[in-house]
């Protein structure tokens, strides 16, 4: 392992974003309980979300729409104006909330930063995600920031041809196997992957045997300086 | 001038973009025309999509969800959940059609790629714009495209620093003097404002004097090609 640059995922990895959507999704189910409190609103919920994905991609702005389309499914003609507009207003609740920061992050970024280069790459809504970056006071921690739609293999290659990085000399850390760690991994890069916080079921990915051995896994996102520093202290003792 | 790349915009500059939010307004009152004959909803629609840019930024779904806003504030309880399902079907609609790439962009692009380094940078939703590159068949005559959340100064200034340009090497070619001209010119580039295709209001702009001398105006964007080589020919003749 010879690493010079290292890149973070940010919801989950650097910041709390799940619980966000979680009370979205439970004031969602407030709104929509009195109209069918015997559906699996979580269910159609998690439907709409998924067969809304190629229209809208990820982020608050496609929750809110699909939470408002499972409205129109789930209370049909007794959905009220008051119900749109207070889903309108969860949106942007969610939209403005500043980012919770996870322990120990910013000193571990402060620490890294004098050895490697810092990369964040992080999936979304581009304005929210810069709104959240500016927000959570880390951006001054990486030389480089990409905002991209999706986390596929070439969504990386082209993040490492942009910056003139081999695949080899590159290591990401994330809590999603699926677009964090998987992708790099499997095109001959090292990942780190963050299990403490959980992701969305839609994130989970098998790893193959091989994919395995380029994985560490840390409960921790503050573990990674630590790990790091052991890989260094083994390579060179 | 001595210009080694050209940047293009794509909405309204390379393809069609307001016409599909005209479109887009139409359905809109429509809908809301039984609620509301005598209201002024094409101001009411304005002025919540320019109040709710700070929470959206642009694009179809921060229409959506503007549209949705005002259908509440205009038709009150009679809002049924008939009107909401329509306008999020016209979200729907509008991020699936495929752009219409006006008459002599290809063979301009073409032929500029001969010549130039060709740079596509267009703001907006990164999942949607990302959609309209691609199915514009526009994508491989760029060899950098940025998508961004808002094209500031500050916008221009990142992209110029993370591909090494240098601002007098840079020509940025839009129909918007707010967005692609006025923060171009101000820090030492070059601009072609394409006047044919209106834009939206909020994307006016007044340039000052010494701005204004650093920029070509053309009515058609496949214009662009003669009046650089014609430059061009000025300059070695």
């Amino acid at each position: 392992m010879n690493i010079d640059w290292i890149a973070f995922d940010a919801d989950d990895t650097l910041w709390e974003n799940e619980e966000v959507y979680r009370q979205g999704r439970d004031r969602c189910r407030e709104i929509l309980n009195k109209y069918a409190a015997d559906a699996p609103i979580d269910q159609v919920v998690d439907r709409i979300e998924v067969n809304n994905l190629p229209y809208y991609g990820y982020g608050v702005m496609s929750f809110i729409l699909s939470l408002l389309e499972a409205g129109v499914e789930l209370a049909g003609k007794d959905l009220r104006e008051k119900d749109v507009q207070e889903l309108l207003d969860l949106g942007k609740k969610m939209l403005t909330q500043p980012p919770r920061v996870f322990k120990g992050v910013l000193e571990m970024l402060s620490f890294l930063g004098g050895s490697y280069s810092l990369m964040l790459i992080t999936k979304g809504d581009l304005f929210h995600q810069q709104r959240k970056i500016k927000d959570s006071g880390l951006e001054k921690y990486f030389q480089e920031i990409e905002i991209v739609a999706e986390k596929t293999p070439a969504t990386y290659q082209e993040i490492l041809r942009r910056h003139h990085i081999r695949a080899e000399h590159f290591l990401m850390v994330g809590n999603s196997l699926r677009s964090d760690i998987k992708p790099v991994v499997n095109q001959g890069g090292w990942a780190i992957h963050v299990s403490e916080h959980l992701s969305w079921d839609h994130e989970d990915a098998d790893l193959t045997a091989e994919e395995e051995e380029r994985v560490i896994d840390v409960g921790r996102v503050e573990q990674v300086a630590e790990v790091l520093e052991r890989l260094t202290a083994e390579k060179s003792g």
